[in-house]
């Protein structure tokens, strides 16, 4: 499960409700592609602006429309005794395996990161995946801190943000974060325009946005750097530039949004406010990256 | 209401619920020393950690306990439709205005900033504070920004995280906001260890964090920038300046915590997890210097 292929859907919805019938539909068509595992509620489904009830129904559809299909479910919220409600909740609908990242209002220390991982790893009965996502959460992870939280019980993940753009660094970073860890943790890697180079430096699984959307284009990508092809990788993603490119300007959550909408999954309006979809002319330019790429669901 | 001095009390808080004895008490205080208004779930109310059920029973107990003390009241969250249904039981509650921060998890766009208060102030019936604290929300304001929002209906004042260090160029930051904004708009300094400086720079009001524990002194501060005295009103914030750094090491929040259990205003632990309390040598330090200031609520 916390290997190859992790694919991250969107949840879309309106102000009113989550769109059900476009999120199993997305689901489904992960597990039928052949994806390792499926990514619920993560960033890209914007776990982070979801009810409580939201997130247990958006949970039980994931499991139910995935089919025997691993699924990890994001349980992040700002308050500890929330995080664990969620957990509970996803447990109870069936979710394989759990994503905590350590979402902040006031800063934390590293102490009170830690205290949370703490206090929620021990209650667990599936297994952890640590949400490294300073752009999100504005949590700085040090390899120490992810070792200390790597010990605690049913921790068996760390999804981490980055790898330098030097693949010989990558393998270094690599390396040093697996040096403090238990052998029993895998690494992955979220950032999709540098997922070659962490499958490639050696994170044992991709985290992947686009692999939301278009499984089987992050599955070649994947199927490619586990089979110990590196230049092959490398260039399927160097072909998939003009997209992290978008990505890199807009959020990859925009953009998927609007590749979304583009091909017919969803309604043009499919994230929550404040966040708004992209203006006409992104949106074309995204629609002809797609196109150019022929990028189809 | 956005003039003089206007005081954030916390909002004590098991991991079950809000003391609400504590927070009645602190908040029936602050009303009887005079303040001008008080800030209910402001962030150091810890808003963004409670439930909604439970941020309109706070909103009702502290207009209650405020006999007549015009309450503002937070009505932050990461999805602009439930800052619409927290303002809506604000209202109900008899909140006399509105503190709005753009909270993010996904980081917004300037535009994504603006719509979420164009989105809430054509909502309201009480007027809105616009609460600009990059600390907690990692939105980063240009005055521009703040003078669009500014031309919103019911917007009536806006809380500045900081001036700068330079009297002068504190003046100086303060004209440049406010030729930018509305006459009807009122700037107040929320940075304690800045107000005199913000408050002798022209600042209308002091949206103050020690003024939620301590108002007599913070009053004290207040009553003598708006007389003119900018020496006095230094001297009184120079004198603080043991807690100051205190501040500025463990955040506002946790020192204030642990100054209102050392008064045996809340129970030791008051704060939501992943927050914590100090360890017991912050604690100390924070006794010490309320201890040798004379700090007594």
């Amino acid at each position: 499960m916390f290997h190859g292929l992790s694919a991250f859907p969107l949840t879309p919805t309106t102000e009113q409700r989550i769109d059900t019938a476009a999120y199993t539909a997305l689901v489904t068509r992960l597990a039928a592609t052949g994806v390792d595992s499926i990514g619920a509620l993560g960033s890209t489904g914007s776990y982070a602006y979801l009810t409580r009830e939201q997130r247990a129904h958006a949970a039980q559809i994931a499991v139910e429309a995935a089919g025997g299909v691993p699924v990890i479910v994001g349980i992040g919220a700002l308050r500890t005794s929330h995080v664990l409600q969620l957990a509970e909740d996803a447990q109870k609908a069936g979710a394989s395996a759990l994503l905590l990242a350590p979402m902040t209002y006031q800063p934390l220390t590293e102490d009170e990161v830690f205290g949370l991982y703490e206090d929620v790893t021990r209650e667990l009965s599936v297994p952890l995946c640590v949400y490294d996502n300073p752009a999100t959460t504005h949590v700085h992870f040090t390899d120490e801190l992810h070792g200390r939280i790597a010990q605690l019980p049913n921790v068996a993940s760390i999804k981490i943000p980055s790898v330098p753009d030097d693949p010989s660094a990558s393998e270094l970073r690599v390396d040093a974060l697996r040096a403090l860890i238990p052998d029993t943790v895998t690494i992955g890697i979220s950032g999709d325009w540098m997922a070659a180079r962490g499958l490639t430096a050696g994170c044992d699984v991709w985290y992947s946005v686009i692999g939301g959307t278009f499984p089987q284009t992050a599955l070649a990508l994947t199927r490619a750097a586990q089979a110990g092809h590196a230049l092959k990788a490398t260039e399927l993603s160097e072909g998939l530039e003009p997209l992290w490119a978008l990505f890199r300007q807009h959020g990859s959550l925009r953009v998927m949004s609007a590749a979304a909408s583009h091909l017919g999954l969803t309604e043009a309006t499919n994230l929550p406010r404040p966040l708004r979809a992209l203006d006409e002319t992104a949106r074309r330019r995204v629609a002809a990256a797609l196109d150019a790429l022929q990028l189809t669901f």
